[in-house]
């Protein structure tokens, strides 16, 4: 089975992250596609660059589907596009915060996301509603550190996730942790060691949903709302076009 | 990896078809474990039947922690007992409900469930809301056949399962459709090829689900609500006692 | 009139403080039967209590049928089995929590529960949502105490009650008090007294309310969700069927 | 004990319909006094006629408390002025919807309420999100009856409300009517036998739960929110000050 | 254009400041009617002053029908009676909690009112739900001060407000301040300078979006719920049918 | 005052007769700038489109700085990217989904929202939850033509409009009409005509409100969520920096 990891951010030290933590939580037989963007902004921490990585996750989608991907994650917490995204393939495409709400809920009774900068609280806080997760979310609460200064200082990073992870334990009721940020996905593990609760990033339970949809032929429904995309001209996406070629 | 699959009713056949449809879809390293308990209602149909089957699901629980069990699914649609189940192990343990609806919320837009009798709705659509579902859900359906109704003449069940679900398609505008009986695993594939939209049961996406949670080591929280159930004397459960012996 | 007032719990001095209390407040015409199942846990604090304790309440139903009472309480506020009992027969039943929750939305803009532990908190959050009381709740707080520690120690109970009922009246800006057990019956009066607030347990609105139904002649809906159960095999429940016997 | 029944329109035949069925249902030792307001309107269909029903109905409440009355109903199903009306005594105050809808969620997973004009369903709705019941309604439905047609022909009113319950019923998938009118009173013991399931009106309850809360002592929280009104220079309301005299 | 500002309370100074407010912001081409109704409290703080407002707006309403008003603001965060004067009228009328609300929630994506006393949150609450911003307030604060306090000195109120201001930008995450008083109006300038977010009052949007609905021809709709007045003999409100006259 | 008024797809017959519309409302001081992106599609009715809309809507932004407008209309009823475009101005930013969803919420205590494709309806429903208009959302109906079908064959788009309109009136309770796309602001002042109820498209209310909140100096909160984007490398959007240019 092929799974295409899509980073959405063009950074790719982050996609070579992801790429080793979605490989090392896979069934052997699954074969993990990561794939870099060649559009868009090189982190997602407002809703200009969630906007702005949607036409290059398209793409992205477009050529997996050339390519006979099984499934594919999106992976930045801030699911860009993930509706639109799911119009241009039958095939299973999960959001990594989707995943990660998804599978939170049934892992433990309630929950708090700890995001990146305070400003990027509202792009979960949005998803959390449209996800049905509002009753059991505890909290968003943000480090304060942007994604690109956790690439270069993890150990400050660490601290951040462990403090603002704390605070949600123990101020807020949490009883387990999304990490609301791709570039988190190192830091679970050593964290749940810490807290003693679980602590999930997204793109684990997005691969692992992935296979488990793949497994069961669980298809996106074409029915009508996410349907295969009206076909219209296009302006100004030379580059965009390009890449997409026959496919549309 | 060991999956026990309970089915909280005492009719063997149901227990039979259900772990049929669980191994169907395991991955090979997955070993299906299905079981009937020893107490319990022949079908789960109404509230009582709903509480009579918990203490059997409980202990059947405690005998899968002594047998070393990975996960636990709980393959009726009412989900019985599911947050006491959470409670008497770390282990992942999924409700059939519980999974189907995770599993729909990623496939599809919206969706409705097709229940068994009228009466036994009410019970889905308290779920709905406890998983944060209701607005996604587009109607509730039943056929108006119990759950024994539906082994006796499987015929007659297909057609009341198509006629609702054509229902739910067209006058409600579900985009998907969730069978809301184990009894109805069976019907799924053929359901979702005559509508030509993805129609899951609860059974395979909790088995593929808790192939995930093992896969990824993401446990159930014990921090607090759901962490081990009080020690106290307990009158009257014998039989219970006896089965749940030394783990308690 | 005759009301049986079921202790889920099977600790009989629990039983004999909600009998006293319920006899307290009911008017002259009523007679108080206060009933302790054979089945069930000491008390109740998590969900394998609570779902423990319901056979034992069902039971206590089916003979309260035969023994003609008026209208049944079920005297634990995590209202063990609610809906089932509600099928068990036209009569009122009336959980400790649903109406306390009913009364004090009546009587105050908001208000916050006290409940036994902390993990017990999540059941009544369950119930709040339940009963279309989230936007009058404050909060739900805990003494940390469980309920046999009440019962043991008194004078730790109320201090305990106190601060917490304080916390909720001063932080979260209740404006009334449930107290969350029903082993907090004797308290309600004397810590009205110091707050200058309404504070109520379950048990005495409940009785009150009983009367208030059987007084109007209104009756459980028997239509569909709550019609009677439906009949069918019941395993391992040995005890359980002796005592039902020919009513079911 | 002493419970005012206030009638917030102006018309003296409803009143003794009113007292007759308050007093038909109370326990013995209670003494019910109706009242007509000095001011409003003759009935109660529109947001207009509900405001101008105010004035009258909160003089009414400070006669009762020089009076020495024990509780109050406000027998109108738009619940005028219910919170102005709880913040000038400390002693029970009843909206008969708020009564009528806590005493059917105790009784009918599900309800509907059969208003009386198109137009007059809003305010119920507004009462209905504000009493936390939006999830157990069913539906709202309207009779085209003006109140005072009812009152002139009562005959064509009971078809009209036997009609509107039955699609309630059979359509709306109800499982108990609410009468949504104080005109309503006198059929809902017959419309209840025809239907087979409960129908209740607001008096009843109303007046069965000011019993209830003066039996147990519960008063009206004066906290905050519900505090007596605050004291203030009050122009044009001659007659209104006249009646209301040395209390304020 | 006529727009008329009726202030819902007796004290002329606030209709005074209403008026030079309303005026400062409105187009050219706009004329300002303000008006002091001759009934109700000389300020408005709890329910009972709501209620006793709404007779005199309701007058007003009528008064401004035959002066050929093109739109009505109702002055006070309380919005009293504001359905009730939609009905009386097809021009707009525009409620100044209504109009700061919806503005607000266009400006920012987050907010808090601070309101007057402790005892007016509950007003606000309740209309904050109504208007469907319950998910976009943060907070309710109150200033502890009366309406007439304000008056008195305002210094203290600028402070107050300046304090709670802040306590809903640090401690509750708001994004921008919504001042629940017609009182307030004078301050929101200097308020939002100091604190560098969009601080509102409900007068100035209030009259900007009459002048909007104005502009655009957007009518009331009498469809239904909001159609005129039912006709029906009113008692007691002599002053009010004075008034009222051949209007009605 | 100058207000821009993006039309997110790239037919500019669509964005002459949206500028007409704000032209012909707008009051005599405002100067309405209509304008077309360079990128996107020709008109939008999906998810994909929608995203691939808001480059285009964010560039016109950026050019609308450096032209120093006062306000910005994205006028598509789908509001694509207006989280984005508020973070990069200061200034007012109003979709036109936004606008005609606070208008008639104070115009009407109920509506329904006239979409074109069946699947397009989507789109509408997860705006109206997020503004928190659910409550008074009565339906969302589609026409089934596509935009572009609307302007090849006006007529016929005329008589979908009324009949799905009717049907709103008429079976869902709507007590007015909401028009969920820029491509039928032509349509409705005939449609409030014939209907008898309010009729509002976007583009006014959108145009009328920006005047307002540039009247009375309402900015955009650049507090945190919707504060100015993060700087950071973009790849791939030749064109896009190109316009953008130096502003970023």
């Amino acid at each position: 089975m092929k799974i295409k990891v899509i980073n959405p951010n063009t950074t790719t030290s982050m996609t070579d992250a992801i790429e080793k933590a979605a490989a090392a939580c896979a069934f052997p037989g699954t074969e993990i596609y990561a794939a870099t963007p060649e559009w868009g902004p090189a982190s997602i921490e407002c809703f200009v660059d969630d906007y702005l990585a949607v036409p290059g996750v398209i793409q992205e989608i477009y050529q997996g589907e050339k390519d006979g991907m099984d499934a594919y994650v999106i992976a930045c917490f801030g699911d860009p596009g993930l509706q639109a995204a799911k119009e241009c393939t039958q095939k299973p495409v999960l959001g990594i915060a989707e995943a990660a709400i998804a599978a939170v809920k049934m892992a433990a009774p309630s929950f708090s996301v700890i995001s990146v900068l305070e400003r990027s609280k509202k792009i979960t806080e949005d998803l959390i509603l449209q996800y049905g997760a509002e009753r059991a979310c505890r909290s968003v609460r943000a480090t304060g550190l942007s994604v690109l200064e956790f690439e270069r200082d993890p150990e400050k990073g660490r601290r951040a996730l462990h403090r603002e992870s704390k605070c949600a334990l123990e101020r807020d009721g949490a009883e387990s942790i999304v990490l609301g940020c791709a570039g988190f996905v190192d830091f679970a593990k050593e964290l749940e060691k810490d807290l003693g609760i679980p602590v999930i990033d997204g793109v684990v339970p997005a691969v692992k949903f992935a296979e488990a949809f793949v497994g069961m032929g669980l298809n996106t429904s074409k029915q009508n709302s996410w349907g295969y995309p009206e076909k219209k001209e296009l302006r100004g996406f030379e580059l965009f076009r390009k890449r997409q070629g026959e496919t549309k």
